[in-house]
């Protein structure tokens, strides 16, 4: 790194006359700046009178720098700056780091002691930046240091005046970051530890003697180069290390059930830990934002209760990732044996994507009390008695990425009395970015808890369809695994009844069961591939009933019947013949048989890619130096795509014409082949994706002779000379 | 929730004559507070006089209320708290809300509006606090409230003087706490944002309207009540909302690259953004953590500067947990087909534990910088023509948990010409809580590279060993998965080269290959249950040579010879005939032939378990009403288990003898039997622990008839009465 210089600027260091403020002097000093050493002259305690400063600038002269001494206090700022406006005709940088200590206990704590250190610190600082601040805004161009201490940011045994200042010149530099900021104004608080009474009880001997200004003072000379991009920092510095504090605020919550209710001291304390719980705490940056924040969250408590006024809701947040997507893969049986799952299996993968059925996960409720508190009086669910019975999922948008959040409504919209037992039918909505992205419903059955008099049917129930009454249009058999629920259960729902044999055995089952979710996914999986074209989002919805349980390792056998844009389904068990899944349908958008294509999407406009201009670089490299090209002595071949599909070709001959051009080479055929989005050319080519890191995630595929692709490196980057 | 009153209390609000303050005294007088209503009586601006306070002495009054005006300036904070003193003798709250405004630029920004905004809010509240201070240390109690604003903690533009001040409160508030803590006197603030000129062009106007402060007066009456158990926090609430602001920091960084540097401008500047990585931010509570967490780093810094000029070290973290293990132990075979494997599957099997080779994984270097950097001179390494050659792993101490954080050393020992290609050997070094548990080391064979005059050998290498030449002893068998590379992938090692059929096709593999470390996973199950008593702890050492790929779906055959504590093994594709893995061994801590029984382990002393006393609880519940036991109707028998084992059995009759006892049943058997451990037991018992979480996660196992365990629920209550 060339050396980091401040020729031409001038620097103000209050308080310089030894410690940090010396140290700050010299080393802005060695690197070019004229330098203000400001010194009152006083001993440690503000007393007595010394030569101080003018011994640094002797220093400072002798080193070939150029100083000038200072002897004003910083509560008359204005003449310290004077003092630079005279000598050196401007200011540019501004350290605040006098200062003085009058510690006492806080009963003890003089109201003279108190104004001193308030006047030195806080006051002194206001003064002379203020008295800077007018240079800086003409020149558009200032960079302003405020000390603070740990003291302040987290208190400190008999330093009330000292810890109150410290902090309050935080305070100073927050709005002074904001008034500065059109003008490059830049200020920032540095945390420095030198060695002090403060840290001499505390720290090992060593340690002190370590804690040398020298160490803290090129961490504030780069946080007043030109080229340091922050303001409204807090870095804490000593002994060589720097670390940056920030303020953070929780997520907060509301002090009350509903907008309507009274905001209580009781209903405070109710939801006190929930108001103050930092888990998803995260710094705001501006006081708008805080504003802006909060009228989202007020937004969202009215929604929300306006949405409990009509149905009592349960609300959960939901992450996945590419990675959850895969592991959900396999556990639904996708197979790398069938070409077509690849792009479920493979996160890198040109037309990776989620399993449609993987978004069912969002809306379970198992493990929520939406079920037991929605039972009628007398009757009771829990995990002992409830069955999953039926499911049903719709897509109201596009399908959900390869990875994000949600936010998701869960409530209970009937309870349905069928005499043995109740149903309870359970809906969630799911939302992404506030919008409602899918809807799911969920039957439960609770065992033995039926005959409460409640109706057996309901309006708001979307009910199984039995399939036609022929032979089925298509069958499609696929054996489960063994490990097949070992594996589902890493997708979320540990039940030991699908993993632990005594559980099994007391629910009456030979071994542990597969989920009834697992088998619904080969089931789908089935659908989609021999009517859906293989296209998740084609699937628009989709409905099953559990009729019985399936033991791992059998066969799934899936019935399909194709009924307009509807795909009717049962699913059996081969071994026993058992009708597992029954009553099922999916809706598609498009029915795409088996062995047809699938209905071509609209080209990319293969017109203009940002590729092109490489291309047309790499050409101009080549007729600036075609012996050197020559040298590499191969043919490339580039397939640029766009949305996974090829819709550009480059070739580039190193070895018979010397030439870059659309389309294959014109003659035989590539040495190399190279296969890559026009994105992720532009990101290698700029530097800001790896070759290798491309190759290894499948973004970079590379045919023929891949050692000749590493001959090309120099040729892909942007500011490439051949 | 009872409610929470003030009674005997005495409570000073300043600034109270309207608005927040005003809130707060009718709202503590309303329960039980004798209040001093301080106002000075002036505007909003600090002009004129008025009768504000008197007003809200005669509300209170008439809602039959305690309270006395006061219209003392906060600057002589004395003259307020001595009105408390003389007419209630003792102060038990203080809120300092007093406040006023003088907005202006900053350039603009006079003296007198400098130093009226700080004497009234900064040094006021310091007077005021101060002037009680006597009182809250004699009585051991005090409840105070510092006010700050959103403009302090981000600034706000106009206000210099006045986020100044503000947050110079905090910083007053940082140190009493500290100084109070012994006397009990707690010291809180308060961010409110109540409707005024600040938010007034920021919020919709309805929102606007909205912001009374009697929906700020409820958290701060509860922050100045006797159960608010926090000093120290800053509470930011409006709307009904309330939320915690708190300051973190990041993890920092050294600004050199050893102790021995001198810490430049430039040093700073390169290091700098590791420096201020907030992504581990974290709060520290008080500066002696800062000092110490700062010990820390140096001696870390110190250590790992001292490894680094030894060989040149690469620092990583590792984390995992319980998912992560069963996700592994499927990846490599572990089925549960195999009963002895169920303790790698199932993360609530009594024995639940790691794979021995999943500790491989943390030291897995190819994907850093380690190997390439080590090459000679003219040659190179990169993911083209790396192999993984050999690996070696050694257990120092424990086999670490079922979940865990590592801190990991990856370096270079030895860099071998073997003529076809260079084999660095790298060592990795695996430290959990700064100790070092585990050694890996790795050779990677560069394809082509060697030819260097390098050395063949080196003597830190460790070496594969030939098996003894006789047949071997004993041979497993197991065949892979078609999609034993995909499900391995969850593990992390996402190489293309294991999934996608063109980049494995380009390597010249007919389809993508399975994971070495996949395969080798499987041997090490193999030799680990035939002699290692399928015990991970056993294992003491493993070593293994990579021979050639295998292909998903083929099938493994490890033979295995046992020598002493040392079983060598070599595993072959049994299609083909190829040994894969070869020269490897494992060093046991004690061979356990299959089909022998573990040594035992001894065993826990039954004498005296946490939850006797539980069923002596129970014993006088039944004792005290024998005939609501009877009701029940049942026999339960309760196993009682430490670290797996059964040590103690209760049998509770509420059928017959209306009894409870150690042992199993005298007469006939019991209708419910539940198997769990002490301290879970004890934690249901609490209610710490719910019995439906306790079954989901097998923690609690019933047999028999489950829904008799049901009647049981206020039996394991600790303070169940029968």
């Amino acid at each position: 790194m060339s050396e980091l210089r401040f020729d031409g600027r001038v620097a103000v260091v209050t308080g310089a006359g030894g410690g940090l403020g010396k140290a700050y002097a010299l080393l802005l000093a060695s690197r070019g700046a004229k330098v203000v050493v400001n010194d009152l002259g006083g001993a440690r305690d503000g007393v007595g009178k010394s030569n101080f400063a003018d011994a640094v600038v002797k220093e400072i002269k002798e080193k070939g720098g150029v100083a000038v001494a200072d002897y004003n206090s910083v509560i008359e700022g204005e003449k310290i700056i004077k003092t630079a406006l005279d000598n050196f005709g401007r200011i540019d940088i501004l350290i605040n780091n006098a200062g003085i200590l009058r510690d006492r206990s806080f009963q003890k704590m003089s109201e003279q002691d108190w104004d001193l250190v308030h006047a030195v610190h806080l006051k002194g600082a206001f003064k002379t930046t203020q008295a800077a601040w007018d240079s800086f805004k003409k020149q558009k161009y200032g960079r302003v240091i405020m000390t603070t201490s740990n003291a302040g940011l987290l208190g400190n045994f008999g330093q009330t005046n000292y810890s109150a200042a410290k902090m309050g010149l935080v305070g100073l530099a927050n709005t002074l970051v904001l008034e500065g900021a059109k003008y490059n104004i830049k200020v920032n608080t540095i945390v420095p530890t030198a060695a002090s009474r403060l840290t001499e009880d505390i720290l090992p001997p060593d340690m002190f003697q370590a804690m040398k200004p020298e160490l803290i003072a090129p961490v504030v000379a780069y946080m007043v180069h030109e080229s340091f991009p922050e303001s409204g920092s807090i870095i804490d510095s000593t002994l060589g290390f720097a670390s940056k504090a920030q303020i953070v605020r929780s997520n907060g919550a509301p002090l009350r059930a509903k907008p309507s209710d009274p905001v209580t001291i009781e209903s405070v304390k109710e939801r006190w830990s929930e108001a103050v719980n930092m888990a998803d705490a995260r710094h705001i940056e501006k006081i708008a934002d805080v504003t802006i924040d909060l009228v989202q969250k007020l937004q969202d408590f009215e929604e929300r209760s306006k949405l409990d006024a009509e149905n009592k809701s349960y609300w959960t947040t939901y992450k996945y990732n590419c990675k959850d997507l895969v592991c959900y893969a396999l556990g639904v049986g996708a197979s790398v044996v069938n070409p077509g799952d690849l792009r479920f299996l493979y996160e890198s993968h040109e037309q990776f994507a989620a399993l449609p059925t993987y978004f069912i996960l969002p809306g379970l409720v198992f493990e929520s009390p939406v079920v037991s508190e929605a039972m009628p009086p007398g009757k009771h669910a829990d995990f002992t008695n409830i069955l999953h019975g039926e499911q049903y999922i719709e897509f109201l948008g596009e399908l959900p990425g390869t990875d994000g959040e949600f936010v998701v409504r869960n409530y209970v919209v009937d309870v349905l009395d069928k005499g043995a037992g109740a149903v309870v039918v359970t809906n969630s909505e799911i939302y992404q970015n506030k919008e409602l992205v899918m809807r799911t419903q969920q039957h439960i059955f609770v065992v033995g808890q039926g005959g409460f008099g409640g109706p057996r049917a309901s309006t708001r129930a979307i009910d199984v369809q039995p399939p036609p009454k022929r032979a089925p249009d298509a069958v499609v058999e696929q054996r489960t695994a063994e490990d097949q629920a070992a594996l589902y259960r890493l997708s979320g729902d540990l039940n030991p009844l699908h993993i632990d044999p005594n559980v099994a055995s007391v629910s009456g089952h030979p071994r542990p069961i597969l989920h009834g979710l697992a088998s619904l996914g080969f089931a789908a999986r089935h659908v989609l591939a021999k009517y859906g074209g293989n296209e998740p989002a084609n699937v628009k919805a989709l409905k099953a009933r559990f009729a019985k349980p399936v033991l791992p390792g059998q066969t799934l056998v899936t019935e399909m019947w194709l009924e307009g844009a509807r795909v009717h389904f049962q699913t059996k068990v081969k071994e026993t013949g058992n009708v597992v899944i029954s009553g099922a349908y999916v809706d598609l958008k498009n029915i795409v048989k088996q062995g047809s294509s699938a209905p071509s999407q609209p080209a990319a406009s293969a017109a203009d890619l940002k590729s092109d201009s490489l291309f047309a670089k790499i050409e101009d490299g080549i007729k600036a130096n075609p012996a050197k090209a020559k040298s590499v002595g191969a043919v490339y071949l580039y397939n640029i795509t766009e949305n996974g599909k090829t819709i550009k070709q480059w070739t580039l001959d190193l070895k018979k014409d010397i030439s870059v051009y659309q389309g294959e080479p014109k003659t035989g055929k590539a040495d190399t082949t190279m296969t890559v989005a026009d994105n992720d050319l532009m990101d290698i080519a700029s530097g800001a994706l790896s070759p290798q890191v491309a190759y290894l995630k499948g973004k970079l595929k590379i045919a023929g002779n891949i050692m000749l692709a590493q001959k090309l490196g120099p040729l892909l980057k942007s500011d490439a000379k051949l």
